[in-house]
């Protein structure tokens, strides 16, 4: 009885005809004020501008949401079928990422909030032997490593196609967009779905945390580095302002790592999990003291531990990171590591070596997928990405003045 | 040449020594201001409160993220195991929802940001039968419909747990916590992720939309209706305040969609795309007008469009919907359709035969999961959820003074 009556109750102190939580704008009974509050801010027509010297979605503050396409170009098809597929789906991009919703978008309305959308293309070994001679930016295919257990299902495709935002309808329509017009050229292999917090959720800036609880980017490229590491210049001049990107796959294993103490597991990484400070400050963004030592003479910071094995004295072995957190539905969950630098084999490579040769983190985690792209440099309006990649010559003044890459992709 | 240069003076123009886009506040060179704006509300922090007359996550406005977890209890488990169960997931929830972690969390930091989180617990048919004849509140499993095809991959479990919040950290966190203490007494049959629009991408309030592009969820249970439609009372004294939940998985054929023009598609709903009003209305609340008919006499919402068919007469044919989008890394998308109703066979099943025999969206929408859940009613701090149902006694004093259901569970 009690209970009616205190539904009652709330419906009547409520009143009117509300339909729940619609734009009527009335709650229901249980209903947090803060949850429908009128004034708060609308940021979904935020947009990150596609055209531009580099891509974006590199240096861009990671979005909440992504998904990463790994596409197989048909048999057969040769750099002509890659250039009308990069017309296309640049012009996809760069409408999509305005939120106006790409030509002839079959659900234009779910285009009108871009929220910080970023579309970003890269090409694959394959591709890129393809291209030569004509075109060599010295893109090496990673060596092996002696602890991936490697997935093909997760392996290197010809493209990838980064797709980043802030919302998930956002990502889920440009996605369906994007592998639509890509169809008839290229086969899905992989789609890697990755999150982190929701905007809003925590103080903008706040460093991101990964599953196994770690604060998880703190130490990542200056911006003062990225002319000279993120960048490429000079190895091809069709690749001037582009990057490499690698992508690896990492899955954790939660039940053991539960299973590990808190001291076991700060040991292992050599930061506290409660802010990220180093075990040796007091705060995220403290440099860590590798010579300290404790009451008996041993290191603080262990030497096997993620840090110190990751960090080189060699300033050359740096690379951008841009991580997201993975969750299968079937429970397997890990990290979509994602790094760029301008030159992997020189950058990256020797830094995965060290940790495949020891680090302590290498007992709760295992790569199972992993590969590589060339980020082409970005493209001007009526341009699309990878054009001098493909030896192509630059838009006519025509194309540039917004006859589209669509009309010049179908000719 | 001109990119380094282009590059070197936007990173000359911010300056210092930023790390990207970390807490040192210092933005890269492409990054939106808004993007990391500082004086932005932080959100993370709401909740919704766990304990009450009925359980959150039916009435509470719909969260951007939720995850929807069917479990089957062990082999051999009774009444005396789901007890056991139901305190160990109602203390988890009650402290998760309020963002202090569950209970040994083994991951505290990914807690603290419950963003609205709710979970709401669901017995399936086989659980009720267990507990009969002590306890019967008359769920009925669903008649066969005959255009279903139902993949016994996503078909009835015994429990369901329903996982929403703004966060996609949160609820990965929460759902995993929650599986975990599930582990003894139930293994997962299936997790079925979905999504709307992320908070603040749209105005608060805003209908969200579903993949076909329609807005969804204009016409539903107003509140004056929820004493009489949404919650039990009367058909079984320990399910007062309780309701039963309705799982669809909808299949959308998209590409066919895709080829079907707008006019086809706004005849097929009875409402516009653009705004969700009807055919015959200039808003989206407005009144559809079934008996309007065009210049030649036929009717402008045509009698088996979806909002013809799916709205009865019958006033007691309602229910409370609180659907979810869902998209598959593998392509499949469609709508995880969830009802709400005091009396499923009263109020849904009439609205669902009657779609099954006529509606224009069937053309492109399959249902191939199907489940029905009877959610108990909410319970006090330091109770647990379907205690009444499991037919024990109310906590004592000391129990409800904050013992926990954590100690009682384990006692
Ligand atoms: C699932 C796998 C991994 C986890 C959980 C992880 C976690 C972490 C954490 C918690 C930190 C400290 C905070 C920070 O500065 O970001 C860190 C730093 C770092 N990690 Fe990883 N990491 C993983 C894989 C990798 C891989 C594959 C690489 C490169 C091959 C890498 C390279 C680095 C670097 C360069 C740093 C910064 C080191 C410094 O200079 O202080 N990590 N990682
Ligand atoms: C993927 C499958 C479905 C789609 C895409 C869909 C879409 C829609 C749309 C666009 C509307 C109009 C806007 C609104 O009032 O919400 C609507 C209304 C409605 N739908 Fe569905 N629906 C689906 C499945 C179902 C099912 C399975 C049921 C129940 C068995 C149902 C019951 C209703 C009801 C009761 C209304 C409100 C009708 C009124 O009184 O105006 N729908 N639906």
């Amino acid at each position: 009885m009690h209970r009616r009556h205190l539904l009652a109750g709330g419906a009547a102190a409520i009143g009117g005809t509300a339909v729940g939580w619609g734009t009527r704008g009335l709650r229901s009974e249980e209903t947090s004020p803060a949850a429908v509050a009128a004034g708060e801010a609308v940021t979904g027509g935020e947009t990150e501008p596609f055209h531009g010297v580099h891509q974006a979605g590199v240096v861009t503050p990671p979005q909440a949401h992504t998904s990463l396409l790994g596409l197989d170009l048909v048999d057969g098809a040769g750099t002509e079928d890659l250039t009308r597929m990069m017309r296309l789906l640049s012009d996809d991009a760069a409408r999509l990422t305005s939120g106006t919703g790409a030509l002839a978008d079959t659900e234009p309305e779910l285009a009108v909030s871009p929220a910080r959308l970023t579309v970003t293309f890269g090409f694959g070994p394959r591709v890129l032997r393809m291209l030569r001679p004509a075109f060599d930016p010295g893109l090496q295919e990673l060596p092996a490593f002696s602890l991936d257990r490697l997935d093909p299902a997760w392996g290197q495709t010809d493209v990838l196609v980064q797709v980043c935002a802030e919302d998930p309808v956002t990502v889920a329509h440009a996605r369906r967009m994007l592998l639509k017009d890509a169809s008839p050229f290229a086969t899905t292999r992989w789609v890697q779905e990755g999150f982190r917090r929701a905007r809003g959720t925590e103080r903008a800036g706040t460093t991101m945390r990964n599953l196994m609880g770690q604060v998880d980017g703190t130490v990542n490229l200056p911006v003062e580095d990225h002319a000279r590491l993120l960048w490429s210049e000079g190895a091809a001049a069709a690749f001037d302002g582009g990057t490499f990107l690698v992508l690896r796959r990492i899955e954790m294993d939660m039940v053991d790592w539960d299973r590990t103490d808190r001291v076991a597991r700060e040991f292992t990484v050599g930061r506290r999990l409660s802010d990220g400070a180093p075990l040796t400050g007091d705060a995220e963004f403290d440099e860590p003291d590798f010579e300290a030592t404790d009451a008996v003479g041993f290191p603080v910071i262990d030497p096997a531990s993620h840090v110190a094995r990751s960090r080189s004295e060699n300033t050359d072995e740096r690379f951008l990171r841009r991580a997201y957190n993975y969750a299968m539905p079937t429970g397997e969950s890990g990290l979509l590591f994602v790094a760029y630098a301008a030159d992997v084999e020189r950058q990256f490579v020797p830094v995965q070596q060290r940790l495949d040769e020891l680090d302590l983190l290498n007992e709760w985690v295992t790569t199972i997928g992993s590969a590589v792209y060339a980020v082409p440099p970005g493209c001007v309006e009526g341009d699309f990405v990878g054009r001098e990649m493909l030896n192509l010559p630059p838009p006519t003044a025509a194309e540039q003045a917004g006859a589209g890459n669509r009309t010049g992709g179908r000719a």
